[in-house]
């Protein structure tokens, strides 16, 4: 038997998320399908978790075990000219048969991208959020000092997920202006809630439009209640970058 | 009468090029379709030249007369409301009625952009040329210093193309590295031949991959013949990023 850990980049526009679903294409269930040509055999695809239907990712990580004589070199040969070209495998690597892609994650990092000026951007369209109205990123970068640290974040958690618990802690949080007009939020911590960063961002959103002020962010987050945030960000501008192990 | 022009913005992905054809769908006659519903007269737009399919565009320019009481602005408004979210029109102007799209046009930007990396890009697959090995830009920027000037573009030009003649100024050619595996070619020119940029960059490559030497580029322009430059980049990486006047 051997594990093996793939690093992933897809364009999640065409799919409905990361998780096998019973009608809709998903990313596990493409590359699933892919092992299973290579290997004949039925093999289960454990993603460090879920990304939802139009999130992008650059580095989502899976490990899979099988018997087999390939080696991981040739899986990620394999797997790259079988699979669609919105779905990239960037690494295939064996690893000692414990290694768990969801259990052994020590942190992940997303990053969020807007677009902000008057018009939207037809190029951008499926990989920014488009807002119109000029962001105070002083406000922004004031609210994301807060979130440093360890949290109850369920005034940010998708209303009626089950959770044992909404405590994740934030290792990093910057709000940075790339190319004039396109913002990116970055934000590592050792575990995201459903909807998170995009409930985040959201709210964020809302202190950079003056709709809320820094204070009001403080009050949410400690408020541990959904309805006090900002609307959920939409999903073309949310990108996993990175699992770290 | 009125004469009004038009900065726009399209993602070339969906499109059969510019310009209005029998059958397939292209941004003239999207664009066209519009201006007919908004002001129920048939309207022809003058581009300041095509684009191929697939080819995109971040400030196309196009002119338009009619007999109408709206101003540009409300143009620009009912256009938007109305195009696809993969054509915008970012900017509409009212011009004397002598300003014609295509007759006026002093020079041209284009950008073309690849990515430099061993495995192709998921989420950059419609917007780059991808290139596996490294490209020597060292080499590409020698062979760019013989570009600038008046040439006989006649090598690098799509074969059987009716052209009074095939001589073009270079104003501008800059090959730029960009965040590491993201490679830049902006070129302005009073003009462009048929595929000229693509087969400009296909040459180039070549040199960057060291199949070809800088000399050979010089005799390449020189020799006037077809045959002997490099293969046409793809429409994908092409982007029409500026028109002057």
């Amino acid at each position: 038997m051997k594990n093996f850990r793939l690093t992933i980049e897809y364009d999640g526009a065409r799919y409905h998320g990361w998780q096998r679903q019973k009608k809709d294409i998903t990313i596990q269930a493409t590359i699933e399908e892919a092992l299973a040509l290579i290997t004949r055999q039925k093999i289960s695809l454990i993603g460090s978790g879920r990304t939802d239907a139009g999130v992008h990712a650059l580095g989502q990580v899976a490990n899979f075990k099988c018997h087999t004589r390939l080696d991981a070199d040739t899986f990620q040969k394999a797997l790259n000219s079988l699979l669609p070209d919105d779905i990239v495998i960037k690494a295939c690597h064996e690893m000692p048969l414990e290694f768990h892609a969801r259990y052994d994650v020590k942190s992940k990092v997303y990053q969020y991208r807007i677009i902000n000026r008057p018009l939207p951007s037809a190029l951008m369209r499926c990989y920014t959020w488009h807002i119109r109205s000029p962001l105070n990123t002083g406000a922004i970068n004031h609210a994301l000092k807060g979130l440093l640290g360890c949290h109850d974040f369920k005034a940010f958690e998708a209303t009626g997920s089950p959770r044992s618990h909404t405590r994740r802690t934030i290792l990093r949080a910057d709000w940075i202006v790339e190319k004039e007009d396109i913002h990116c939020f970055y934000i590592e911590a050792d575990g995201f809630l459903r909807y998170m960063v995009r409930n985040l961002v959201g709210t964020l959103v809302d202190v950079g439009l003056n709709k809320k002020t820094v204070q009001a962010f403080q009050e949410i987050l400690s408020s541990r209640n959904r309805s006090q945030a900002g609307a959920t960000a939409p999903p073309q501008g949310l990108y996993l970058s990175q699992v770290k192990y």
